[in-house]
């Protein structure tokens, strides 16, 4: 077992990261400071490890909820089942929230302990490599709204994440890919070692190979606690963890959430920022196609669907977060390892980068 | 005009408290941040005010959310008419929230910016003396839940607290009234000058007499920022100010939200902790009948509800959030000017209180 601290001042939590975590009560317990506990979880991971966690907790007066999964649930429909449930077993403030599952389940378990009663603690067991390398650090937990995701939440920080790894011994491959492609995105924004670390074990992540998931996952964690730490608000430094998100977003966005996974996107995006990166003159082609095939190794789509036009793209960009007093922002990469966020945009690179040949870059790279 | 500064670090703010402090745009611009403004209100009081407002906020981009009037309407479907509101007008994280009326705007509209991207800049513009004397300070805000008042919500601090006394000449007498069960509260549970003060202007402050009213308010919340500012997240000492609440929080559950008015419930509420307090030796009759006397005329109800039984208030406790454990603790006077919290009560005594002749004790008080 690895163990990360996060540190910010009185609200610092440690990340625990290993195989078969969920069986040792100890974990759960010593950062359980009441009688109740509430655990939320959805029909996909309860079935999984609902009693491995339940056992964990013998002896606390443990409430369970069981939320419909997908993206589509988040919203303030099954958020209000949390609460429903919470009220119904008479949680006073002294309860802990346990979120068991990924990330949309860490995003609304940990908003309802934002929100209850003004805030009650909360740990997290994210069951995906995504949730478990992104949601783990930074506080980000909410829901949609109709007209946007992610619009509505708190900044909240667990009181402990238990990540184990053995939880993704039953993830869909397709998700394991799709966590990866934010693994490999913490070594394009900060960290170039770890890219020819992870060049090195992209094989051995993808068998599921549990030394080196503790080890992906733990680097992982604490590139983005370095960013966050440096920003915990999301001013700077902080939103150059939104590599390949602006443009990833409009794909998910276009194509309708689900089709795409978030990773999937992501990916895609990144390989648009990599290009843009490549047109500023900031990093060589060269580097680019060592992003990118370290994309395709990982299972991921490198090349955004054809179906999108450059004014598809403009238009869901318009409507992201990251755009200022109405200016575009960019997040792209200084060098491999150094990511920068940036409105300084000439237009003509970015249209090229939307209308970029990505299918010729990469039949180039087969070659 | 007075200011307050409410300290509490880089999350310090001013509070302003004068006549006419509506139509000043300085007060307000120089707490905006970006171009963007939304002002939430309600159906009665944006006829008065929102003109006015809106006048003060020329030159930005001004959006208006006009919400039902009510205890009723503090759920989850207005809070969503507060996001559709700046989601439809593309508000975006630079932009401010100003809550125009009393304690349920102040309550939603602070929630709403707590959530909204996960927080944007908030200005509070409380029209009622409730929501003057006890919202301006604290940070609390939320919404009520089908199970329970307030059970969903969040600690926000404003960035500025505007005052405007003139805005208590369209406030209902007997709104006024309830306002100064929480005024007197002040001078019991930390500022016994306060109470002398009070027993000379009590009937220039329900004259409406703007320099007694602006004296109160900041005596009030310069009480409840002293309080707070030793306790932010209410654990401890914090807790005085519920001092009435519990048993207040009981006669407003019975008798059924509205019916009484908050005030008016912690008025009759605070009466019975005076009486317990006498019961427990902590304050003289003598003293326990100067708060009555206060209450009395600053026009509030000061005898329990005669239909509510002791088996109903305990009832109605044993669901209260003050409830630690699964045991009751209560916010009673150590002396006039001194309130603690505690859970060490002999149980005859309680029950003494609750079937305590208040009838009898207000018609010696006439003698």
């Amino acid at each position: 077992m690895q163990t990360l601290q996060v540190e910010l001042g009185e609200r610092s939590y440690p990340i625990y990261i290993g195989a078969n975590l969920l069986v040792q009560p100890a974990l759960f317990s010593r950062h359980i400071a009441g009688k109740q506990v509430a655990i939320v979880s959805n029909e996909t991971v309860a079935p999984l490890y609902l009693e491995s966690v339940k056992q964990a907790l013998a002896g606390f007066d443990v409430t369970t909820v069981i939320l419909p999964d997908g993206e589509a649930f988040k919203g303030w429909e099954t958020l209000q089942l949390i609460f429903d449930g919470l009220l119904t077993a008479r949680h006073e403030r002294s309860t802990t929230v346990i979120a068991l599952g990924g990330g949309v389940i860490g995003d609304m378990a940990g908003f309802a302990a934002a929100c209850y009663q003004r805030g009650v603690d909360f740990i997290q067991v994210p069951t995906t490599l995504l949730s478990q390398v992104d949601s783990s650090v930074g506080g980000k937990t909410g829901i949609n709204h109709p007209l946007g995701k992610n619009m509505v939440g708190a900044f909240y920080q667990p009181n402990a994440v238990l990540i184990d790894t053995s939880t993704l011994n039953t993830l869909p491959a397709r998700e394991l890919s799709a966590g990866l492609a934010e693994v490999i995105k913490y070594g394009l924004i900060c960290d170039e070692p770890f890219l020819t670390w992870l060049e090195a074990n992209v094989d051995a992540l993808r068998k599921l190979d549990q030394a080196a998931l503790t080890e992906a996952i733990a680097r992982s964690c604490a590139a983005k606690a370095k960013v966050v730490g440096a920003d915990e608000r999301e001013s700077g430094v902080r939103a150059t963890l939104n590599l390949g998100h602006t443009f990833g977003h409009a794909i998910e966005t276009h194509m309708g959430y689900g089709v795409w996974l978030h990773g999937e996107a992501v990916a895609a995006g990144t390989v648009m920022a990599l290009e843009m990166s490549c047109r500023l003159g900031w990093i060589t082609a060269a580097e680019r196609d060592r992003g990118i095939r370290l994309f395709i190794r990982a299972g991921l789509p490198v090349i955004p669907p054809e179906e999108m036009t450059a004014e598809d793209f403009l238009t869901h960009m318009a409507v992201d977060k990251k755009v200022l007093g109405g200016r575009l922002r960019l997040v792209l990469l200084r060098q491999m390892g150094e990511a920068v966020v940036t409105g300084d945009l000439p237009r003509e690179i970015l249209d090229a980068t939307l209308v970029a040949d990505y299918r010729a870059m990469v039949e180039h790279l087969e070659d």
